[in-house]
């Protein structure tokens, strides 16, 4: 029976613990200083609380956490690693950049666990059977194997550590980049007067991206405050030297504007969404 | 019969005066200091060459030439259009932001022209009876009508000056922008390494982005070095307190590089396109 770990219980480290759970695995996770939500889905998914000297026991730990957050979270589990006996393989799957998942590994140095890297593209796994994608690089010796046998779908990539992250980013830019733009794009056009008619072009012309559009902005919004980070390590992938790392500053600062606007007054947010779903 | 005189005798000029001669109008231009394929596309568009000062007696002048130069060819026109006794309408299709539109405005202030704004989207008129989209603003006379007669696809806003200049950029942000980004991801992914994961993993759950990208690739890096200035434009018609508008700057930085790279070792379009065709 495999143990595995997961931190934390948010929306995607839930999904992944039921399907885990439903494939057979112990899933464990701690819910110190966590909210009701987190505290719902971790006994919807059949996840167990333990104290979090405890995780180090698991015999793999999934760090799944905001951007911003994933170096803190190797360096808060560091101390109960090295003490452990048992070394669980650490498997960062966070949405960040190559070098900020050699952080990572540097914090985890020391504790004698080794250190894979990680990341997972598709939405969080709600029905049964279904996973996202999930790429792993440098894990030669396939320590991650057991997550493909317990029900996630596992891809594991013949590169170095650091190669699934990047290509995190890279279909980010694609995903997320493109969302921030339309957003950029629908609010621009309503402040000046040209939402409207830019709408009736859309539809007329790009009917593929009007479809797009109208589910991102509404999947977008809750998680524009997660987004920020992302496209800040997008641009810190790209280099200050790349043109496109300018394209990624400006979308973390949409998403920057965004995630105000719903601590606030939600206004941008309403107008947003009126503007993707007229025609 | 109504004599229409453009400048200038570009793609989508002679698109233009090719569909306009084809609807039975008198098509002129001015050919001073243009180049072979100008002269060309002039000729079998049916565009008479005429004396620069002549344009003067058509009923109509459209103004259709790279961004950066919308001002200059107003400013250029405007001694001969103050001294002759026909005052056209002056007609902006340019790809150009609503403030700019107004520095045209104001070029040919004191000519007694009417002058209109509008913009073109779509590709160049190629076979008979197809043209793109033109939309006018500030039109309220429907002086443009006999466009619309003689066989282009005219779309009169009932909106002021300046909002067919600003329909353009706000749709140019999801055509030209998303494909700006496109290049940067592309070109990101293999100067890291990651090319060939991104591809797989697009053509697995992003299918018609791929199309999308296969497409506008090849036909952008042609024009790349005209959409450094409509890229601009659009980060001005945001203005610098919106975060998108650095997007924008972005893009513009991106079709810089890849414009100097056209003139220069075709390197980086290269790449670019065998990222964009693999799969």
């Amino acid at each position: 029976m495999t143990t595995i770990a997961i931190l934390a219980a948010g929306a995607m480290g839930a999904g992944m613990g039921l399907r885990l759970a439903e494939g057979g695995a112990t899933v464990l996770t701690n819910l110190d200083g966590r909210g009701a939500g987190s505290r719902a889905r971790a006994a919807e998914a059949g996840m167990r609380d333990v104290p979090l000297d405890d995780l180090a026991g698991a015999d793999m730990i999934l760090s799944i956490v905001p951007p911003g957050s994933a170096v803190a979270l190797a360096e808060r589990l560091a101390p109960s690693l090295r003490a452990g006996a048992r070394k669980p393989a650490f498997v960062d799957l966070n949405a960040i950049s190559p070098a900020t998942a050699e952080r990572v590994r540097a914090a985890l140095d020391g504790t004698g666990c080794p250190v894979v890297d990680g990341c997972i593209i598709g939405a969080p796994p709600k029905r049964a059977g279904v996973s996202p994608a999930v790429y792993v690089s440098g894990d030669p010796a396939g320590l991650t194997a057991p997550l493909g046998r317990h029900g996630l779908d596992l891809k594991p990539m013949d590169a170095p550590f650091g190669a699934a992250s990047g290509l995190k980013l890279v279909y980010a830019m694609c995903t997320k980049g493109v969302t921030a733009l339309a957003a950029g794009m629908f609010l621009g056009a309503e402040r000046r007067g040209a939402g409207e008619a830019l709408r009736a072009e859309l539809d007329r012309s790009q009917p593929e991206l009007v479809a797009r559009f109208g589910k991102a902005m509404p999947d977008m919004l809750p998680k524009a405050y997660r987004w920020v980070a992302e496209m800040r390590e997008v641009a810190a992938f790209l280099g200050p030297d790349d043109p496109a790392a300018m394209m990624f500053e400006g979308a973390a600062r949409i998403y920057e504007r965004l995630a105000a606007d719903a601590e606030g007054s939600g206004e941008l947010g309403r107008a947003l969404l009126g503007a993707a779903a007229r025609g």
